[in-house]
């Protein structure tokens, strides 16, 4: 008799991770893991919004080049900013407030981002099982799906450049605040954004203007556009990557 | 006239990063900065502790090759563990009980360790200006160096085979806390720290518990070296590279 069988924990739960920035990533075999890629202010941001209102896909490219070459291939919207501006060749921006649903609904967005995009394709590139996309505007509908999968996870914050940010560490503790008990969590960096969040969850208006990124994107004018992109469930659908696209889970 | 000189603040404090893990090392220009390497569970514990109690030097060493090579040369006292065992071919191993006056005085330890010698390493291939080691034990030593040199500084994270690490963030933002007036801190890594230990400082033994390092380390007994390890200034010097040695500053 195999005594030890019986010795197993009754169930396991899957394990969650958090990664702080794109270059720690190598560190963890995605392949078994679903990743969320995290990038509030603002991929994500945007990417949810438009997909909320009835943009029938965002297609996610890495390249300025590309952006433009799939936008004329597809007839698709192409969008992205450096340094607050759009990006000379592109039609819009990175805001979500240019995607209401007066204007995006039925088209297709191809959007570039420096930190998001980036995080995006390293995680399809290292053979992730599948790609959610998260930010505050659809929290729960991503606790939702991590919850209902009982796959591992890797929380993936896009972070700035490489460097570690607070408003992409602030979302990772919103969700393990809502998922946790559904985890085997043994990774400091998750204990840490949920520390981080239950301590800033209540003033997280006022604490996100102290953050490096605030101070970088509020001095081109985007205040309302960061006080929407750490607004809970505002745009409250599931993006997921589907051959390409970014589309509406279950849509 | 020039009006923009005048228009430039009257003084212009030093910048302070925090890097989370070696892996963001890289990010960064290190040249005209201090490098404080921090490896508390339990590299920098032991070599603050093994100089306080009188050793002549510590020489930090990579790989375990080197470690004997170094230690046959010198006569110094080979040191290092893997999974909590002295490595094979060494002589002892990588707590600080190990090198109480009676037994390191007047001595050479030559010390090998899987994170804290390799950041330190990597940051003296980069040409920092100046390498230091800090840990709880070593604490004020750290802070009351870094106020009076008025330099850039970077606190290095040795985390745990590059993953993030709470202890090492806790000492970062300890040492923060106490010199915060004196630097610009314009990172979100630094802020977090900061939060990190304003939040446990009151109840860091019970807190460390939590952590994946100690899970790790007390199975291996190790209970009473982390206590030791999170205690403030009981070993209270300051360690500093000098070509090729860790010695204690202006001894």
């Amino acid at each position: 008799m195999r005594l030890d069988v019986y010795l197993q924990p009754m169930s396991t739960k899957p394990a969650l991770h958090t990664i702080l920035s794109p270059k720690l990533l190598d560190i963890y075999d995605v392949s078994d893991n679903i990743v969320v890629i995290i990038d509030v202010f603002r991929a994500t941001s945007t990417i949810a919004t438009a997909l909320y209102n009835g943009a029938k896909r965002v297609i996610p490219v890495d390249v300025v080049d590309k952006c433009i070459e799939i936008g004329m291939q597809t007839g698709g919207i192409t969008a992205g900013e450096r340094d607050g501006k759009i990006i000379p060749g592109l039609a819009h921006g990175n805001s979500p407030a240019e995607y209401p649903r007066s204007f995006i609904e039925g088209k297709t967005l191809v959007l570039t981002t420096t930190n998001g995009t980036k995080l995006l394709h390293m995680a399809l590139n290292k053979g992730a099982a599948e790609v959610v996309t998260g930010s505050f505007p659809n929290l729960s509908a991503v606790c939702k799906y991590l919850v209902s999968q009982q796959k591992n996870v890797i929380l993936g914050c896009s972070a700035w450049k490489d460097r570690f940010n607070l408003e992409d560490t602030l979302f990772a503790g919103a969700v393990i605040q809502q998922v946790k008990e559904h985890f085997t969590i043994h990774c400091d960096s998750s204990l840490m954004a949920a520390d981080m969040y239950a301590l800033h969850q209540n003033d997280i208006h006022q604490f996100i203007r102290k953050t490096t990124h605030w101070h970088r994107l509020a001095s081109y004018g985007l205040e309302s556009d960061l006080e929407y992109c750490v607004t809970p469930d505002v745009a409250n659908i599931l993006p997921i990557y589907r051959n390409g696209d970014l589309v509406v889970a279950n849509s």
